[in-house]
């Protein structure tokens, strides 16, 4: 007789196949072991088993978690009084000359407590956790100096002990010129490469690098110092690149191995067909196309024809995508974007993993992999993306876990 | 000393002037008393008052609770599959042809059982209730016979006897042309007219009588008799119109002093002056919008300049608005049609109770009024606009009792 830990049983289990279709396996249980998914098959192989805890999800959908690879959950303050303005018809450009943007939530995520932003990034993470996340990636980028990054950084780690959730932590320094550095960002690059890096390395919290390569940031050069030293202390690199322009940014990344590049309304064939032969993510970001009301799509046909594996992510933050669920996301992608049923589910699950550089152990529901899923009150993937319902989540499980929020 | 039997205290309490704007009083409370508000003072005030029971709301924020008025929550099956069809590729048209659209939900309300329709319609309900919701009107016209009408709407009253809401209930049996009566619409309306209505209306459940008015539906000479016979038994009307073309159809409704008419894409300028004087409410649906990527913005200036009323609603329905969050509709309201944060506030409370003839008793937090309001983890009503944050309710008061659900 196999012994388990747990298992749970009469379930309709979704599975991810040799060419990446979902398929719904009807009748099934999924055993637990050592945190581990141990074995997944039909009711009726079940008889031979044994575990300490047994869980009738009575016939529900059990899916991998989802996996939010892309957020700026945590920050202070917030711009909803900005927004405001915009609605009011102020310009961007005066709200910018008042302060307004990202200069204020740097300024804010400076001078607010960490106990403050620890409250309000809880709350965020809260939400993302009722939706079914139980993996997400959160970047720095509003401290821009090394004391605030690494506030950010331990605000992090504490929201990953204090609640049932894989947390990768992205350093995000080249996120915009901070003001003591204002038209200095070549001076900034080098605090970044010569003191910043190496301090926050230094804490061993952080896995990856990030930069945003655009007009109104840093340039294509700029980004390649900074990918040399991550790469120089053995971390991974993603890339914020041709949101509003073309720069080529996405072919530097390609040469630097990144696991993602995100955005990527502006990108180009040739930098797509790179994509493909370095097998980066692309992260497709709806909320923010849809809070700045943008018009220009990202080229989804291209990503199909070349086979680039696609992730949606929320883009959590205060300016341009304050939407903190991802289940919403998985229905925009599909009513803005236009990505299928099978497209969504892979974004938010094993494509996410992989932005993360996370597909060896999580966004799919395998024998070894990480026990993390997601019990829901529906029949099929497509409820999740044919419609927005945000009492869907039945429960997830996490590490083993039953998750309660 | 005066007595009530509660008082929630430490609150910061919006409230709307006598210019419709949304001003917030700090440290105040409000006393309730025979399910009605009775007293909303500043916390200098508190002491000379006794109450059988007091809630310490620790500063929070406390506004009238909102109001959905156009849903279409109650219906069998769902039409994800249907969406999905469409992402892959195949035309309306063909979905249409293969007995999709409308023609299916008619199909499965009508032979689905109450209580399976009742247990997913009660789901989504119970999401609506999570974001702050305590009064809603639900629509009849998925079942278009006598026993199909009555069975949604004992269903309705269900839902009513178990949550904590109050349902305004709206006959729409003009909704679409049942099979049974193709191409006889004009036998339709003589069903509705001669028959269906005054079996419906015995039951006493419906307030109200809605109309489809469209050429894809019925026409203006058709919804006229419709008009009549709800006027005849002393009910009060309201019209989908002007959605994808310009029938002239608000005019009709304005004629029979309409409470509202929604959608209004289409809606010219003579038509929303004649709104305007009858003080019919123009209900617009942002869901409805988004998911059927509607580029014809409804006239929003134009409602400015003659001061017509703008409610929004969810327009929950399975088919072109299947976004079961009213908070998503604000966020939605101000990133699409780009209503202000106060315009936003007033669509969801005192404009959606005028859109049901409940503006007397509901929507707003004044003396007398039904104690119906939500205490929010939020600052101010903007952030509830600006923002999309799902679990932003710490939770909601109706007819004087906290919900849990």
């Amino acid at each position: 007789m196999e012994e388990f830990e747990k298992i749970w049983i009469n379930a309709r289990i979704v599975l991810i196949n040799e060419n990446n279709e979902i398929t719904v396996h009807e009748n099934s249980f999924i055993a637990v072991k050592n945190k581990k998914i141990a074995k997944i098959d039909k009711m009726e192989k079940f008889y031979d088993l044994n575990a300490n805890k047994i869980f009738d999800v009575e016939n529900r959908l059990i899916t991998a978690s989802l996996i939010d690879c892309h957020t700026h959950l945590i920050y202070g303050g917030n711009r909803a009084s900005e927004f405001e303005k915009r609605l009011n018809g102020i310009s961007y450009e005066q709200i910018a000359k008042d302060g307004g943007g990202i200069a204020s939530s740097i300024k804010s995520t400076r001078s607010e407590s960490f106990e403050s932003i620890y409250k309000n990034s809880a709350k965020r993470l809260e939400a993302l956790i009722k939706d079914g996340v139980t993996t997400l990636e959160i970047k720095t980028g509003y401290g821009l100096d090394t004391k605030s990054e690494i506030k950010m950084l331990n605000i992090a780690k504490k929201l990953e002990e204090n609640y049932p959730v894989h947390i990768e932590k992205t350093f995000l320094g080249a996120h915009a010129v901070p003001i003591e550095y204002k038209n200095k960002s070549d001076a900034y690059i080098d605090y970044i490469c010569n003191e910043m890096l190496d301090e926050v390395n230094n804490l061993g919290l952080v896995t990856c690098v990030d930069a945003y390569c655009e007009h109104l940031a840093f340039s294509v050069e700029q980004t390649r110092r900074v990918f040399e030293k991550a790469k120089s202390l053995g971390l991974n690199v993603k890339l914020h690149a041709e949101q509003f322009s073309s720069m080529g940014a996405t072919d530097l990344a390609c040469e630097f191995k990144a696991l993602s590049v995100d955005h990527l309304e502006y990108i180009n064939e040739l930098s797509i067909k790179k994509m493909s032969e370095n097998n980066t993510v692309a992260v497709l970001l709806p909320g923010a196309y849809y809070f700045l009301r943008e018009t220009k799509m990202p080229p989804i046909e291209l990503f199909r024809k070349y086979k680039v594996p696609i992730a949606i992510a929320t883009d959590l933050n205060p300016g341009t995508s304050a939407l903190c669920s991802l289940q919403l996301m998985m229905n925009m992608s599909a009513v803005i974007f236009s990505l299928n049923v099978n497209e969504v589910f892979l974004s938010v699950t094993k494509n996410a993993a992989a932005a993360l550089g996370l597909e060896n152990c999580k966004g799919s529901l395998e024998i070894g992999f990480d026990a993390d899923f997601c019990v829901w009150d529906i029949t099929h993937p497509r409820d999740l993306v044919c419609s927005y319902l945000p009492n869907s989540l039945h429960y997830s499980v996490q590490n083993g876990e039953i998750v309660n929020v």
